[in-house]
């Protein structure tokens, strides 16, 4: 038996375009002489639909697709992933299920027990769990379908669902497992999603193909990494992330335990990687070309703007110098050896006049109250406006360069330097942002080495630096990291041995700052835990503040 | 027996605050001579306390603030939400539950089955669902406590869920009813609210106790209205909206079916005070006194201002004036108009300066090409940053005065008009603004008659009015409504009568928008469908797009 992975890049609501690329990939598999082709979760409508779901007619659609599906459906099968209808009036309406498409017709489903419904992901909003567990015989041979979570709490000690679903289809012995999935990268993603495939591989003796998405959708990122495991948890194959790739296996050589090739994952390049795409799939899904964005000469920037023209062509990210009163002599110097490094189309904005101009009209306002934060956002918002005037005239998307340490504790000017269509390194920590900038550099200086070396600064009063008013950002970050990606109270991060006053001042930055980080742009995710919509607090909260 | 209802604002996270203020409520029960005295639904945490429950430390405070409820359940029983702890390692790791306090200690829990998982609930983000339920004895009476959405199942033809928790308790013939609720308005909720206990209580035939919670949280508004039920349906009683209240109530009257007030329900009157609330809360429990605003002289802002002054006190509500060079000779009056009226500090800036010093800097780039958006946007960007200077300069809170029709179609300029730091009017379309405006003229004219006739109109190019790009807003608004709150699909839209070509852009309009509501403030959320937390779309969606 032959067994085809399509590992594809959907893109959400766009059935026709989703459609056509599933039908291209059925007549690859037929040409490969595969007896199976299969696809990932909700590969209809894509991954994550969210409150679309809600419309009858996005789901009509979705059901419309999965009949083109079953058109194509002959001297081949066809596994695919979408919503279906729960028939039993109590529950919820919707089931996120996997279609098992054959002879032209839907030959058997199989649903969604176990749905994630905790950081970025909303599933129990939608979709009644299955209560029950069968598995489709086909041309001699036994499957168990699954969809994503439900091989996820095999052999944890602390699991999140009270069902196994395979344990339950295990009672039809089947002779292997296809898994439909839509799961995210993270920078650790792919090592845990081998440990997984592998512990349900040994802890039944079968293989499992499993088909991951690939792509980004706003700030998700799918890496594929699709994976073919052997019973014995050897991998026979892992497909490469952040590309779309078909591939066939011979089910006996899988079963046989043949070993291929591994992708490597080192975290600095995978990030680097996922990150590219994330801003290649946004453009593209919304129909854009080019990008706009305001280089200051200092590290954030530079990165953001190598990893957009990676993404989108050097010569369709445009950047805007703007020096103020404030900024020191090397800034611009730093920002244009870069653009013209890089041929990035450039112009110059001074904005003290038009700084001044604000001045003069509130002064009347202000009277004599000293320069404070007033003043210093008052530059980052003219800088805002200008890179938001040539986005609005020349039709391109304003790429926001603010970074996690940032973000977590709201250095940043709401209006300001926070404006912008995507997030490119909101979830990267500063010192992260050194390593993506080594990494970039690895061959040839492409970021000046002046933009990497000098002390970060906003340039918003005179001398001003980072440091001023935050601790160095190699103790700043292990803090942020436990609070955010660890959920570590302030108790637990003093007894790491970090300074009482200090934690909790940074941690209520974190929390004062909640309102900032509700108007600032979609963050392309690359860690366990990005701001966003995974991470969900209140504004009004009292907690640690 | 005698029974307590205490409805109270409490507040996220703070727990010093939310003990207290539930100790001088059992204070005053037992002065009252009551057996038990009932507060809501997470009433130690606040509602809704999000992600904040991921965090260990959290629930450590409100398991003291148990144990100090605890230590006041003297000569009373105390009914209090809160998180309880999973104890078996399957499944999550806490309960959403109902403590009944009694002797010193923890005498029984009931946890919570139905976890809503929609709109704005998220609670199987967080929750395990209870598998067991019981009742629990207390002076002779057998009470059955239940947990908010524990009850709305009752007699639906399309229940949600597949357990009706109240039909299991009954095996255990109880008494009467206690349910915990944190149940936000919207504008129709408290008849729904009614309904819903009613079916319940002639159900099984037994009197219930509904306490609900108070008080805004961000952009949610708990407005109270706690119901006391007799059996035959009747309304007891049922307890102001949007005000905490404590009252005492006789069991064997409710039995009885002695009959009290029922709260007034008119739509336009509820929305107005809710929003004042919600203005009050958010200032309040971030801490903050003042707000400041732009008054255009048109009736958003003009209805913004009158609300908030409701809500802080009309000097603690500074206006702006900021006319361009298209505004027309009136905008200036009319505005003033209404700062005179309601005495609110006011300062006037033209922006004209301000404007032409970034259209110098920006011409060299611009190049020849024509007028648009951009120029109209960087006007509502110069106001945007006015606005922001004089909230940062003075420590207040800048409010948004968009409304929900121009939400749904982006009419709005992000980081221009949709600055702020909580949107006021954005969940009241532009012809409830209208009836918004007729309610608080009722009297007296309190906003300019000229505000409410004038055509809509943005005043960023000359003669603009919002007819211009718009239909008509009493055809507008219906179109949203379907699609937004009632879901609907364009065909389904179609079919009730409306153009097809202008169903089509419209929806387009509201999809292709998604990116400029992830970036606005948190909207006061008085309809069953706002946009925020109850909404979440795809910004890379390519549906009816």
């Amino acid at each position: 038996m032959k067994i085809t992975i399509a590992q594809l890049d959907y893109h959400i609501g766009n059935f026709e375009g989703n459609t056509a690329k599933m039908v291209e990939a059925i007549q690859k598999a037929k040409g490969a002489g595969s007896d199976i082709v299969c696809f990932s979760e909700l590969a209809t409508c894509g991954y994550p639909p969210r409150d679309f779901l809600e419309f009858d007619d996005f789901i009509r659609l979705s059901d419309e697709c999965i009949q083109t599906l079953c058109s194509h459906a002959h001297d081949i099968a066809v596994v695919v992933g979408a919503p279906s209808h729960n028939k039993n009036p109590k529950g919820k309406s919707l089931f996120n299920s996997v279609y098992f498409l054959a002879d032209g017709e839907i030959k058997f489903t199989q649903h969604k027990t176990l749905l994630p419904t905790y950081d970025v992901f909303d599933e129990y909003r939608y979709f009644e769990p299955a209560k029950s567990w069968e598995i489709v015989e086909y041309k001699g041979r036994k499957i168990a379908l699954t969809v994503c979570e439900d091989i996820w709490d095999v052999g944890t000690d602390d699991p999140l669902y009270t069902i196994i679903p395979l344990d339950e289809m295990q009672k039809f012995s089947p002779d292997f497992i296809i898994n439909v999935s839509a799961s995210p990268f993270n920078y650790d993603h792919a090592k845990i999603r081998i440990h997984t495939v592998r512990a349900n591989v040994q802890r039944y003796g079968i293989p499992m193909f499993y088909i991951n998405h690939v792509g980004a959708q706003t700030e998700l990122i799918f890496d594929g990494g699709s994976i073919v495991m052997s019973p014995d948890g050897g991998i026979h194959d892992e497909l490469p992330y952040f590309d779309e790739c078909i591939r066939h296996y011979n089910l006996n050589e899988v079963v046989a335990g043949q070993k291929y090739s591994e992708q490597t994952k080192n975290k600095i390049a995978l990030i680097h990687d996922a990150i590219v795409l994330g801003i290649k799939d946004y453009f593209r899904k919304l129909g854009f070309k080019q990008a706009v964005l305001g280089l200051s000469g200092g590290i954030d920037s530079a990165v953001t703007a190598v990893l957009a023209a990676r993404a989108l062509g050097n010569q369709n990210v445009r950047v805007l110098l703007m020096p103020s009163q404030y900024s020191t002599g090397h800034s611009v110097g730093d920002a244009m050896a870069l653009a013209n490094k890089l041929d990035l189309p450039y112009d110059i904005i001074a904005i003290k006049d038009i700084y001044e101009s604000f001045m003069e009209k509130l002064s009347p306002v202000f009277g004599d109250k000293p320069f404070n934060v007033a003043e210093e956002n008052i530059q980052a918002r003219v800088r805002g406006i200008l890179n938001m005037a040539v986005s609005n005239k020349f039709g391109n998307i304003l790429l926001n360069t603010t970074n996690k340490s940032e973000m977590a504790v709201g250095y940043g000017t709401l209006y300001g330097d926070l404006c912008g269509g995507l997030s490119v390194i909101g979830d990267v920590y500063k010192t992260e942002v050194y390593e993506l900038a080594a990494y970039i550099n690895k061959d040839e200086e492409i970021i000046p080495v002046n933009s990497i070396v000098k002390p970060p600064s906003a340039e918003l009063r005179p001398n001003q630096k980072d440091s001023d008013s935050l601790p160095e950002y190699d103790i700043l970050d292990p803090i942020l990291y436990q609070y955010i990606e660890k959920r570590q109270g302030p108790q637990d991060i003093i007894d790491m041995g970090y300074d009482a006053a200090l934690v909790r001042r940074i941690l209520r930055l974190v929390n004062i700052n909640e309102f900032k980080r509700y108007q600032t742009a979609p963050v392309l995710r690359v860690s366990p835990k990005a701001f966003g919509m995974g991470r969900r607090m209140p504004i009004v909260g009292k907690y640690l503040n």
